[in-house]
């Protein structure tokens, strides 16, 4: 037992049905007068509320997906020009990703309310694309001080996304027991994570708008999102970011069909990663219990069915390779490789 | 699901073997130079190495238990007069206390290596004695920026020593799960606790010397801290302190005895708690898995054994109805608890 782990200061509250006054208390307990409140066009309704709860300085609406750079530029100004001195983020990964864009050069402090699953306001990684180039990088100055999460903002997510983008927080779970800088802390928030979003997901899909379903999947998105930052991208997202750079492919549905032949193809070098996420899944084996939810969320079973061509196999396998982190805990081979693929590309059984 | 939770920044380190270079390098990264070492005499063997590794400008002998308002003083003034700018505490709960209490006044940053199960170093509480007077409080300026875990440091800890200091860790765990504060994050972090403690401590008690009983009790001790330091102090808790306060009672042996009693009483109330439980200790309910363990330490039974009169019983009735958590999951009657200490007091099965 010898690793090093970093907790991040962070207020997370639960507050179903009252974020605006939730975030209202944090922005007073900021001591904050000015807010600039970030939110889309699209997420205005949902941010209308707590705009009348707090004192607001200006709406910035511009919000972009990857948050390009002259995009930031102008929300820095806009920042700048009124003085705010908190950032309030309504919205989903995109939208917080803007407020970290400004806290990274600004330094203010950001109170984040999420209405999806994508997890990117309980870590301190933040992007900017430039172009085609997107660059990350980890700065706890990025990090938010308050998390609102308010199970009602997202009642209007329709079920589909919603279970992708669940499945995309069960990602960062299962990959969270191998990354490179994975610890027993890491894999227990990991643990309660998959219990989490198994007992969720399946509710959210049957009754999308239903609160005690999103509640159960947003708590495992946070969890989600804790375990994997501290954790760093394991094989299945090494995997992923290959396939969908070289091919194209949709970011959840690549993830939602990967992610059961890694953990296949892990699971028995990775005895103590297979007890807990079975145990988490209530279930005989992880992949069974990954399989079952899988099963109950009509989840995507083969990439050949989102556009990667049957050559692709062989051609993503060295640069799989070379990305692999070298801890991962089965052998990753040519061969291994070679087959994990094309048991995803075709939608064979995990094995 | 409505909640608030404030995850405090620390880092952690477990570095078996590797203390003094995991010290250096800690107090390095956050710029230190002038180093005051605070360790008693007893403890000056484990702090030896770590000495030769930073630049300590003061070492600091005197420690005494509870930390007297008179010690503090007199650390601030050592601290004051060699200009320190880091402290580093090697010891237990009485040299991490002082290295709070000298950070309470001054903002100094702490760097604590722990040599006992006591968990201080990862909360942010704070404890001083004036005469009879015990004050404690919460502050985020006392919380140790970085925790050094070495195993090899507490290969001398006598075993029933280790075994005391680790039941009081698993009374926080048990305790996390209904404290006033507890949220679903205390609760997972207090299962992990209950497991790590469940799997070390009977390691321990056969080999006390032993790396990795000692790694795994240290880490639970540390998610105890971390989980009742959010949680809050729950009934037995409560229970023991209106107790030790009344009669004078030895403080490990009074938790070891009361815990398996008040977890037979919530249990039935609190059906998460039960099962989360029962699932660390992998038994089929919560008091068995306790029982278990408890007979494989041969922890004690029986409260009359450590000088609590019979009559006590009836005396602690009302002070314990009075401090009980309002929110405790079973109803707190007389006759419970009356029932309650009985049972603890003779070394009957909890019911």
């Amino acid at each position: 037992m010898k690793f090093a782990h970093e907790t991040l200061p962070q207020r997370v509250v639960f507050a179903p049905g009252e974020s605006a006054a939730a975030v209202a208390a944090e922005v007073a307990a900021l001591g904050a007068r000015k807010a600039m409140l970030i939110a889309s066009d699209r997420e205005a309704a949902l941010a209308d509320p707590i705009a009348r709860e707090i004192p607001v300085a200006v709406r910035h609406e511009e919000v972009v997906m990857h948050v390009p750079v002259e995009v930031a530029a102008r929300a820095r100004e806009a920042a700048a020009a009124c003085g705010a001195d908190v950032l309030v983020s309504v919205g989903g990964g995109s939208t917080t990703g803007l407020a970290k864009a400004v806290a990274l050069t600004t330094g203010l402090p950001v109170v984040a309310v999420p209405t999806t699953y994508a997890g990117s306001e309980a870590t301190n990684v933040w992007g900017l694309t430039e172009g085609e180039t997107k660059t990350t990088g980890v700065d706890n100055a990025v990090l938010p001080r308050s998390v609102v999460y308010d199970a009602t903002l997202l009642a209007s997510l329709p079920g589909g996304l919603s279970v992708a983008s669940g499945l995309n927080a069960m990602a960062h779970c299962v990959d969270s027991f191998w990354g490179p800088r994975a610890d027993p802390i890491d894999r227990a928030l990991a643990q309660e994570g998959v219990r989490a979003l198994a007992a969720g997901l399946p509710v959210v899909a049957g009754d999308p708008a239903g609160r005690e379903g999103i509640e159960q999947t947003l708590y495992g998105s946070y969890l989600a999102a804790v375990s994997f930052a501290g954790a760093g991208s394991g094989l299945h997202h090494k995997i992923c970011h290959v396939l969908g750079g070289m091919f194209d492919l949709p970011h959840a549905q690549t993830h939602a069909v990967v992610l059961p032949h890694v953990l296949a193809f892990n699971a028995p070098h990775a005895p103590d990663a297979e007890r807990r996420i079975a145990q988490a899944f209530g279930s005989d084996t992880a992949s069974a219990g990954l399989a079952a939810l899988r099963a109950r969320l009509d989840a995507p079973t083969a990439l050949k069915e989102y556009g990667m061509p049957e050559d692709g196999i062989a051609r993503a396998v060295a640069p799989i390779l070379a990305a692999a982190p070298a801890g991962n805990p089965a052998p990753v081979t040519e061969d291994a490789v070679t087959g994990l693929l094309r048991a995803a590309w075709e939608g064979s059984e995990p094995s």
